[in-house]
């Protein structure tokens, strides 16, 4: 199961690493990003238990390995040995990890994995694509609530994102704290909220915007929700206070001067009596908008965000990397190397790694060292990666959504004030984490035994 | 089967119409985009086979039935004869649409449905999904193509894109001209070739770049593609020709100048007898750095594109939008009527519309006029959109990856030369369809009709 979701090297790696007698090495990878992308203070680590669930499922249909073996790029090596090893290929390495929502930077390890070699490189493009997207997601809906303060944000982009790339965002918007979404496979799915109103072909396919209304009311007099900005919008709030009175929920803007006319709209539906319902906006909002309106005690309850959130529009793309940091065997008085790149852009940390967090007298976040993972944590740190499998199984059962989203709460609350700020202020500098003294040695040991020679 | 795939509200609207006897009202939607996006000159139409097999597949299961039931927003509307509706729901509409492949621009109509009112409204989401995602990339992969030339490009992105949105990138990838992806599941699903190299893990896996050579060698001696640049690249290339000599069947370059080391590498492979090996160029690549290193004749043979491409990075968003366009039979002589919306910004334009495309003597895209379906296209006009579906069922069996890219090819090769810029110049104007008399008339009547006293 999803063995093929994966680039066609690693297939031919894991032959190569088979053919070579290097099956039994054991290797250590860490994912991390290299630099923060722009628009972004701090990332919200997301997709691990999606990840997770890929490694337990792994396998290789025979269906599979068939197609496999009819691939040119891999004729020379798909002997009857090998089809054998990828019948019975499970992983079966140890992964440690970041928990679902932890805030974090750049080249702090947030997946570490030891598996042996064809393992360990096998499962790179997978493991990538699921932390790269749902990071992706989870570290903009993040600035959207932040923006957002006490109002709710409910995830609104599954026509702006593939079928199945809207579940998975509609499940990273709700962990980093939407309040809901309106994907209701997700909601299935996940045991999200699921929430919506009603579209305007609705009102269009009636003759009248009251007849509408009046025909929603029929059908939903408990769950009335109506969008009011087709014809125009304060005839419309004044017309669905009328129509659903005191049954009246709530209410959707989706166009126009939002700051203006949830005032004026908040004012008609309180006079008519209707001062329980609430009011929805919607209409390509982002943290920016979202900001400026609530700068302007726009009485906006719930902002529903879609475009910007599902495709993270001002920063598409998350250049996780899963890169090769030892060599050699986990237990006790095994050999271990440690490995490294030096190249210019693209050097890699030595070593198998732990991110110690400190904090500030009222719990703020003050700073992360970057430290070998045989090194203690001390007192005052918190090692912010975890067992999450040991030899293939998974060490605990999984987290549930509402402890991530306590999480990424309280760690949001942690961030100190200039992380916190949409847009960069003069003479801000990127929040980064230190090298522990025995990691800069380590450096320095490695560099010295991979001179150009060592090529 | 995917029936829950969609937004709340497609949900809530249907159980309206089912419970205000609007069940056997027909309506007409169309699906189209109202301005291109920035950096987009022309669109290329791509995801129709998914969302016909979305459309034949389209069931409520028992499961999903139950789920429904239990949510608050539905519960006025769950009643058992809604419930029986939905176990019997099928998509029973007519779909007309562009073929995939086809060059489209902006109000232009790529799929046009007449189903019954509720089975319209329930797919938008859907419909809109995947064909706003399989656009995005196909109309990005078409510039890169263009910028490519005769050298090939192969779609390289699967990290950076959603296990499944990578998938499904990698097949509009290739539909649009790509020559292949390293995605082997894209592979295996939809029979595209596959490619792929090693990955700097194969070389450090080693302990020197001449040992993962020759190991390579040894494993592939019919299908050697060496990556070169793990340490010095030129010195790789002469390492590469020296080991695999006249086995070798390409290298690749992932970093550096590939402008000056592309000619370098060209050079040293030619002097080694290693005329016939490609050189095969990635690492964040696009139209403009492609375009750049052809303008300055780099030998590259192979362009691997990745981030760029399957985030459509500099346009990550669609805004494809579903619209209903018409209400009434669609048998001869059943009433219909046009419905429009004349919103600022979010015009609509009334009835089931035609796109009748012109092309110049030199067979070259001339101009595009929007057209009411029952207008006679005329002799020098090519109707761009075509049945798909006639009540639910295909008119015809699914198209080949093959026709479609010669579509793509025969389209790209039609677009005149402002078109195929890759940045808008002084002067420039969108290509814009021209709207027929006889739309232009309706458009007057139903907007004469629709005073704001309609509302």
């Amino acid at each position: 199961m999803d063995a093929l979701h994966t680039d066609l090297y690693q297939l031919t790696m894991a032959a190569g690493y088979f053919h070579r007698g290097m099956t039994s090495r054991v290797a250590t990878c860490e994912l991390f990003v290299r630099r923060l992308p722009s628009h972004r203070r701090f990332l919200v680590a997301m997709g691990l238990d999606r990840l997770v669930r890929y490694l337990e499922g792994l396998r290789f249909t025979d269906e599979e390995i068939a197609y496999l073996g009819a691939l040119p790029a891999l004729a020379d090596a798909m002997t009857p040995a090998f089809r054998d090893y990828l019948r019975g290929f499970r992983f079966r390495g140890d992964v440690w990890a970041m928990p679902e929502g932890t805030v974090f930077f750049a080249n702090e390890p947030l997946v570490r994995v030891t598996a042996p070699l064809i393992e360990a490189q096998l499962i790179e493009t997978f493991a990538l694509s699921v932390i790269n997207h749902a990071t992706t997601i989870a570290s903009k809906a993040a600035r959207v609530i932040l923006a957002a303060g006490d109002a709710g944000v409910v995830e609104f982009g599954t026509r702006r994102a593939h079928p199945e790339a809207a579940i998975d965002a509609a499940r990273a918007a709700y962990a980093a704290g939407c309040v809901g979404t309106s994907n209701v496979e997700a909601g299935m799915r996940f045991g999200i909220p699921v929430l919506g109103t009603a579209a305007h072909m609705w009102t269009m396919a009636h003759p009248t915007e009251q007849a509408a209304f009046e025909s929603y009311v029929a059908v939903f007099p408990n769950a009335t929700l109506l969008l009011i900005d087709t014809y125009d919008t304060l005839t419309g709030a004044a017309r669905a206070a009328a129509v659903a009175r005191d049954k009246l929920k709530g209410v959707r803007l989706d166009s126009g001067d939002l700051g203006a006319l949830s005032v004026a709209v908040r004012g008609i539906l309180d006079a008519a009596g209707c001062a329980s319902a609430k009011i929805v906006a919607s209409g390509d909002l982002n943290e920016h908008r979202i900001a400026e309106l609530r700068r302007a005690g726009a009485p906006i309850d719930l902002y529903g965000v879609g475009t910007d959130l599902v495709t993270s529009i001002d920063a598409p793309s998350l250049g996780g990397v899963y890169k090769l940091v030892e060599i050699g065997g986990v237990e006790p008085g095994a050999e271990r190397t440690p490995i490294a790149k030096f190249s210019e852009g693209k050097a890699t940390l030595p070593g198998a790694h732990q991110v110690h967090r400190f904090r500030g007298p009222g719990g703020e976040l003050a700073r992360d060292v970057l430290a070998l993972d045989s090194e203690p944590a001390g007192p005052d740190a918190e090692p912010l990666l975890a067992p999450v499998m040991r030899r293939g199984a998974r060490v605990a059962p999984p987290e549930g959504l509402g402890a991530i989203r306590a999480r990424v709460r309280a760690q949001l609350d942690a961030l100190p004030e200039p992380l916190r700020r949409l847009d960069d202020a003069p003479g801000d500098a990127p929040f980064e984490a230190e090298v522990s003294p025995a990691l800069r040695a380590l450096v320095d040991a490695v560099r010295a035994r991979v001179a150009p020679g060592a090529a």
